[in-house]
């Protein structure tokens, strides 16, 4: 599959089959995150890898606790504010990160949920995976084999989303 | 190539031959960042291609202006924050879709480099650009056919981005 397949054909997927993801596919979607680009190549991203205990214990801290527990593993991605170097861009460079883990997990034809609820209670999950502080969650991805087929998806127009309202020498800035 | 080998081979590129990328590739640039995941499918991306004229203009706020002359096209990625709904959420939705976007421009043997140095004068550029102040940038992308060759990246060991730290039924839990 082409790239720009792959990324238009990536859906979140919330239910999953029984199916046990090995540990070296786990290995090389880490991997993706880990060569994702960040400011200053600072790599502020860190990981915990959830299976069937951690993962029913964090099911506790989300009202979409039935994805958690359906899913055979969990990724949990924080931002190490010891390595942070600015805030905001860091953020970014954490998104890319996980983009890179979503689109390696869909190539794979396994599925994946980005869940951003459970940043509610990241204060209680430091504590109860007895974290440091300088660790803060940014997203819990839950990922195993979809049990359901992909659906569409919708996105706005792409001319919904360029900007195009700046007049400067008007020919050489018309878009598309 | 696969998904893993694309997103593991992947540099920033600061030099450009002459080559002009083509519209139609422009737009399946944009396309890539237009089917990033966001939260509440928010799509707070928006997006302005600058070439010639304004590419020049643009170069006169950032140190790395040299960057943004030799590019071919510059893609300015902006949150409308109108369209936002959590702040931290929609800058890692931005940075998913900017990764989309440097993905596919690799697996087209383009080469881009992500600037974040410029969003220190992102108020002088909106009113360069006559926007609206719900509009804030976010990234420039510049982008062009790669002049030299991509260098080997860096990255920190996986072992040590991933947190072990804790001591849930330990067995269950250790991680690869």
């Amino acid at each position: 599959m082409d790239t720009l397949n792959l990324i238009k054909s990536r859906r979140s997927v919330r239910k999953f089959t029984k199916y046990v993801i090995p540990r070296c596919t786990i290995e090389k979607i880490l991997e993706s995150g880990r060569w994702a680009p960040s400011g200053l190549n600072n790599q502020p991203w860190r990981f915990m890898v959830l299976e069937s205990g951690g993962k029913d214990e964090l099911a506790e801290y989300t009202k979409y606790s039935q994805i958690i527990k359906n899913a055979d593993k969990i990724i949990l991605v924080f931002i190490d504010k010891k390595a942070s170097y600015n805030y905001e861009k860091d953020l970014m460079a954490i998104g890319a990160c996980i983009q890179n883990m979503l689109l390696y997990i869909h190539s794979q034809k396994l599925g994946a949920c980005w869940l951003g609820e459970i940043l509610n209670k990241r204060d209680e999950i430091n504590k109860l995976f007895k974290l440091n502080d300088n660790l803060q969650l940014q997203a819990a991805i839950a990922m195993g084999k979809p049990a359901t087929h992909l659906k569409q998806g919708k996105r706005k127009n792409l001319e919904n989303l360029i900007l195009k309202r700046y007049k400067l020498q008007a020919a050489s800035h018309k878009l598309l």
